[in-house]
């Protein structure tokens, strides 16, 4: 078995934390006789940018085509504003190989003390499917009367029903695997009034294919405070692109910050490159420090390695990624410890080569 | 002094909680020899609506803009999309009066725990200054291809200069006035690259005007998270519509509840009436039950005295709310008691009278 990843380290804490990603993927291949990951390294960051005027070459997306995993550290940097190095770079990929499911488990690693007072690893074990193409993040939109009092900004929210189908339909079918079968959708339609009734709408059609999946819709405004107020009464947390983005920073939050939440940007047939990311980004502010925590990096192979129906290595990942947290030797500053993010890293190496 | 107050309270458990915070009222007259407020009671809602086809009588607008105040308990009800019932009642008050201001505390009482395990009231206490009349809200959209695959809707998100200065001067002005000076202001400029860079943009415009005002801006996903891990570090938050909404009901998760959180709709000139209202929704699953918590609406008539510049009226209603919670001795289900919601409101009222 061979496959060939695109890996993408980008700007800030993403090269550091990439580094062990590399390193873990290694650790496997030695791990595992029979499979080989081949990766070609892509400078393509907010430095390329400042030189060339661009996120990554032209054909940037074709290169990428020919490979069969993309991985990515992350991406932005101070000199550069978000919307151009997210906008040239991220999300081209996500919407050319129709990565529309972006998956991000919510789980409390065992080990781990939840902010929230009174939930345990037995309370948070849910995941979310973020729409990933459309919605609220679309470029349509502008201005006009700029320079006058009477200036004004247009976004378009765009919901097509092709879009939310497929969505919807991804994560009832997920529903279907798991023990309580049951789905949650956030939606808004009380406030906004045309795209979140659609959405609506549609929620109701998929779920009458799936009449064994138990659905509940709730507003945003809600479903932000359940996450806080009973994370345990959710399995499968569908949402659109801007929901789904919120949600899961929040989701972050609850099972320990975002150094440990990972993220699965998936094409479900499989025509395209599937991309795999943490959920953090590029945090400036302790780049260059060697403290960034690796477990989301390292996590997002694990899911990786689900995607390629390789689920003994992805249990092999995910068992050295628990085994360090609850042994709480090697931690990184953010988990309260002193380890580096190449101690970590190693230490994480370390277990899978124990198996 | 006499004030006339527009009273709606609606739906499920609005009519409730509203019956307490008319005896709060009554009972801060009789304490306050020199005040009086007369009440109009609206029968507006959805049991209206079923009869009418409308949520309000057509000169509804008029007959409250007669008033100097007004206050809503809560609108919605199974049998009325939540689309209907919001678009044709609260949404045109707020528009319509140009309560552009929407005002949320998020604090933490003396004697609630918080569900964050670290955080105490001394970590809760800051308010959240809430876009209320444009942003995501926008009634411009529509659908298209009904009835086939290739239907869809679209949403425009609509930011003005005019409406996007006003909210962010008023925030900018309440900092002023609070020990930090600083404001966090909610973003998502590197996923929405029209309307939420033009906010960006006017957030450093209107900062300028205050050099000694601290400005932070963070994504909303971002800033989700650390209304988790950090909401001490918070003063004044301001936020579009949508985020604002999403951000307050986080805020009243992490102090204990809807049951608690007061909101002010307020028209800073004054040319109309300003609404108070708590920020949870008429709560079907507990209507009739007679237990719901009252304090959200009572604590939205201490803003509105706020509003009316009657500081110590608005400190008499807080200090009762504040006794009754630390005495823990008459609480309702949600904060763990057993009280009913009477019940509640008596303690309130008597605890007033004490003074
Ligand atoms: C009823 C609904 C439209 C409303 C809103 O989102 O504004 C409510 O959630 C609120 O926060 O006041
Ligand atoms: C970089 C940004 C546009 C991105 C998003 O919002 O999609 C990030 O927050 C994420 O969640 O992957």
């Amino acid at each position: 078995l061979q496959y060939s990843i695109a890996v993408i380290p980008g700007d800030g804490i993403g090269p550091e934390v990439m580094d062990e990603g590399l390193k873990v993927l290694t650790a496997v291949e030695e791990a595992h006789g029979g499979i080989r990951f081949t990766r070609e390294i892509m400078d393509w960051n907010c430095q390329y940018y400042l030189t060339n005027g661009r996120m990554m070459p032209e054909n940037g997306l074709d290169i990428l085509k020919d490979h069969d995993l993309i991985l990515l550290g992350a991406i932005g940097a101070p000199e550069v504003p978000d919307h151009v190095s997210v906008w040239e770079l991220i999300l081209p990929i996500r919407r050319s190989f129709s990565q529309y499911v972006n998956l991000r488990p919510v789980k409390l690693l065992k080990g781990l003390e939840s902010p929230l007072r009174y939930k345990s690893h037995a309370d948070l074990d849910f995941v979310v499917v973020r729409e990933n193409t459309e919605g609220e993040y679309s470029n349509m939109g502008g201005r006009m009367h700029q320079g006058t009092p009477y200036e004004m900004a247009v976004q378009n929210n765009v919901f097509t029903r092709y879009g939310t189908e497929r969505i919807l339909r991804y994560a009832y079918a997920l529903a279907e695997k798991r023990p309580t079968k049951s789905v949650t959708a956030a939606t808004k339609s009380n406030g906004i009034n045309h795209s979140m009734p659609f959405w609506d709408e549609i929620v109701k059609e998929i779920s009458l294919e799936h009449p064994d999946v138990r659905t509940n819709l709730y507003h945003i405004d809600a479903l932000a405070a359940y996450f806080i107020t009973r994370p345990e009464t959710f399995e499968v947390v569908v949402a659109s692109n801007l929901f789904g983005d919120i949600l899961t920073d929040l989701g972050a939050a609850i099972v320990g910050g975002l150094g440990l939440a990972p993220s699965a940007n998936i094409n479900p047939e499989r025509q395209y490159p599937s991309m795999f990311e943490p959920i953090h980004g590029s945090a400036p502010d302790i780049a260059g420090k060697g403290i960034a925590n690796p477990i989301a990096q390292v996590w997002s192979l694990s899911m990786m390695m689900d995607h390629l129906d390789l689920p003994e290595i992805s249990a092999l990942i995910m068992n050295a990624i628990e085994q360090v947290v609850q042994e709480g030797k090697v931690l990184t500053p953010d988990l309260g410890g002193k380890a580096t993010t190449r101690e970590l890293g190693d230490e994480i190496v370390r277990h899978i080569y124990l198996g």
